[in-house]
C-alpha cells in the first residue's frame, strides 16, 4: 500500500504515536476557559528573565522538558527536535533549545509551525530515522508585539478582528509506540494568498489556506467531514470561522458542526477582551496539549483533523505593501 | 540494516537521487572565481522588482522553474517544497514560493537551511512520502544587509572577518532514482554556542557548530577524513577554516587536505573586497549546484560531505547582548 494519498497527504502505514504533550501558559491563558487544563501556569510575563523574547525561550525550554519527564525513561533520549517560533530568524527557540542538546530541526510556518512539527516529527518516526521526536513551538504576547505591531506603552487600539497572541509553549513526545492517541496521516499545505492586506485581521488572511487544506485532505482520504469527531483550525478567531465555513460550503463541504477553533477555545472573548481570538504558535500546540489530545486519549474522540493555520507576513513585507498570504498543516490523530 | 546511525545521523537503504541542480545569482558572484559555472547571472540588483526582498524572492522563484525544467518532464510533479531563506518570518520564500503552488515546509536554520532542506527533502524520498520534491534556499546581499546590519547607504566599514552575503538562489530536485549523484546519508546538528557575541566574525561563531557536526558524522559512520573526497563546509571564510581546523585537530581528526568552503570558492577575497569569504543561505546552495554537484556527477569526487553553517541571530537577540551560537547539518552526498 503506498503511503501517498492523492494529491498532497500522507497515509502511515504505522501510525507514530503520541507519548504525551505538555504545556506551559502565561497567566492570561490560564484565567480562560482551558485554564485548569494546563500543565503549568507562569504569572510572571518574564518568567524571571530578562527580557520578553527570554521568557519565550524558557518557555519552550520548560515544556520541552515537562515532555521528556512525562514520557518517562522507558522512551530513550529524545534523537531530533522539530521547533519553531514567530520570532524573526527563530531566537525562541535557537536559545529555548540550546541547553538540551538534540540535533534541532528548525521550522518556520508562522502560526501553522505545530503543524508542520507534527508532521515532519511522524514522518521521521515512522520510517525510522528516530525512535522519538519531539515537536515543539511557542509564542509570547510581548515578543510578538514588539516584532509585529506596536511597542506595549504605546497602548494602540485593536480593530475587533484582531487576534490575541497566546504567551505559552506546547510539546510532544512522538514514538513508534505508547500512549493512546497516534497520528495517522498528514496533508502539508500550500501558500494561499487572497491578496488581503489586513495583518490586524489575520483570520480573514488564513482562512482560505484552512480551507484549501481541509479541502484537499477530505478530497485526498475520501473522507467526508463527519469521518471526524472535530476539525480544529489554529487560530482563525470568529471572523476566520466565519469565512472559512463559508468557503467551504462553497466547495461542498459543510464542517459546521465539527468545526472548532484553539483561538476561539483559548480565551473567554467577551470577558478576556481578546476580540477575535487566541493566535500565534503557541495557541494550537496548548490547546492540543491541554484539551484536544486528552479528548483523543481518553477516546471521547475517535478522530480528528488537526489544522494550525499560518499568516505569512513580516513588517518588511506589510510596510512594502505586499498581502498577507496564509498556510495551514493537517495532521490526523487518531484514538487507539 | 537500520538507518539510524550513531547518536544522530541517518544512513538511507536506498539513497534519493540529486537529479538536478540550478542556480541563479547577483552580478558580484558572477565575476567571482565560479562566474562560469552559474546556470544564470541577474545583472540586476533588484531582479526587475520593487524591493531587495521582491528581488529575493523573484531569484527563488526562477531557480526552482529552472530546476524542475532541468529534471524534465519525466520526473513528474513535484510533491512537496523544502525551503527557506535568512529573512524574518521567511518573506523570500514566502513570496517567491507562492506562484508554484507546491505543499511548503518552511524552514530556518541561518545559513544552514540548504543542509536541512535537503536532510528533509532526501528522508522524504527515501521514506515513500513523495516521488520529487525540491530543496531550495536563497540570499541577498542588500535584504541581509537590511535584516541584520545597517542601511547600504550609511557604507560602514566591515571588519575583515566579516563576510559578504551571496546574491543567489540555489534549487535541487531529489528524486528515488536518475541523475549521477545521490545523498547516501546525513548528520543533522545541534545548536552549538562558545559564547562569541560578534555578529561579523560569523566564521567563528559557526566553526564550533561545523567542528561537532562533522565531528558526529565521522563517529557515527566510523569514516576517517579520508573517507570523503572534500569535506565542504557552507560560509566559515577564512577566519571560520582557521578555527574548525583547530578544533577538529584536537579532537583527532586533521581534514586540513579535505576542508573547502563555499564562503571561500564564491568569492576572490583580495580583488572582491569580500573580506573572510561569502555567506547566506544561497553561497553553499549555488556553490553546490555550480561546482561540487557536477565534481560529483562527473565522478572526479566519490563522496563528499556538505556541511552548510548557520550563525543564530537576530537584530533583536544581538541588541539584549546575547551570544551567537552556530548550527551545522551534514549531508553524505556520494556519486553513482
Amino acid at each position: 500500500m503506498t503511503q501517498m494519498m492523492g494529491k498532497q497527504s500522507i497515509q502511515f502505514e504505522k501510525a507514530p504515536h503520541i507519548l504525551c504533550g505538555a504545556s506551559i501558559v502565561g497567566k492570561k491563558e490560564g484565567e480562560g476557559p482551558l485554564g485548569k487544563l494546563f500543565d503549568e501556569i507562569e504569572e510572571d510575563p518574564m518568567a524571571g528573565q530578562a527580557s520578553w523574547e527570554e521568557a519565550e525561550s524558557a518557555l519552550q525550554k520548560r515544556a520541552a522538558q515537562m515532555a521528556i519527564k512525562k514520557a518517562g525513561p522507558s522512551c530513550g533520549p529524545v534523537r531530533y527536535l522539530f521547533a519553531g517560533d514567530l520570532l524573526g530568524q527563530l531566537i525562541a527557540t535557537s536559545f529555548g533549545v540550546m541547553d538540551l542538546q538534540i540535533p534541532l530541526f528548525g521550522l518556520y510556518g508562522a502560526c501553522s509551525t505545530m503543524g508542520e512539527a507534527l508532521m515532519l516529527g511522524a514522518m521521521t518516526v515512522q520510517a525510522g530515522y528516530a525512535d522519538t521526536v519531539l515537536a515543539l513551538t511557542s509564542s509570547h504576547f510581548a515578543s510578538a508585539e514588539k516584532q509585529f505591531r506596536f511597542p506595549l506603552e504605546y497602548g494602540g487600539q485593536r480593530p475587533l478582528a484582531a487576534t490575541w497572541t497566546v504567551t505559552g509553549s506546547g510539546a510532544f513526545v512522538l514514538a513508534p509506540k505508547g500512549g493512546k492517541a497516534r497520528i495517522s496521516g498528514v496533508t502539508p499545505g500550500k501558500v494561499v494568498d487572497y491578496g488581503l492586506k489586513d495583518s490586524l485581521n489575520m483570520g480573514a488572511c488564513m482562512a482560505p489556506a484552512a480551507c484549501d487544506t481541509i479541502y484537499q485532505n477530505l478530497v485526498d482520504f475520501g473522507r467526508s467531514p463527519s469521518d471526524y469527531d472535530a476539525i480544529v483550525t489554529g487560530d482563525l478567531g470568529s471572523v476566520g470561522q466565519t469565512i472559512l465555513l463559508e468557503l467551504l460550503d462553497k466547495k461542498g463541504f459543510d464542517i459546521a458542526k465539527q468545526h472548532l477553533d484553539c483561538g476561539m477555545m483559548i480565551f473567554d472573548a467577551q470577558s478576556q477582551d481578546t476580540h477575535a481570538g487566541g493566535s500565534g504558535c503557541g495557541c494550537s500546540a496548548v490547546t492540543l496539549a491541554a484539551k484536544l489530545l486528552p479528548m483523543l486519549e481518553k477516546g471521547q474522540w475517535k478522530r480528528i483533523l488537526f489544522v494550525p493555520t499560518g499568516a505569512l507576513l513580516s513588517t518588511v513585507s506589510y510596510n512594502e505593501g505586499q498581502a498577507v498570504p496564509g498556510i495551514a498543516h493537517g495532521v490526523v490523530i487518531e484514538h487507539c
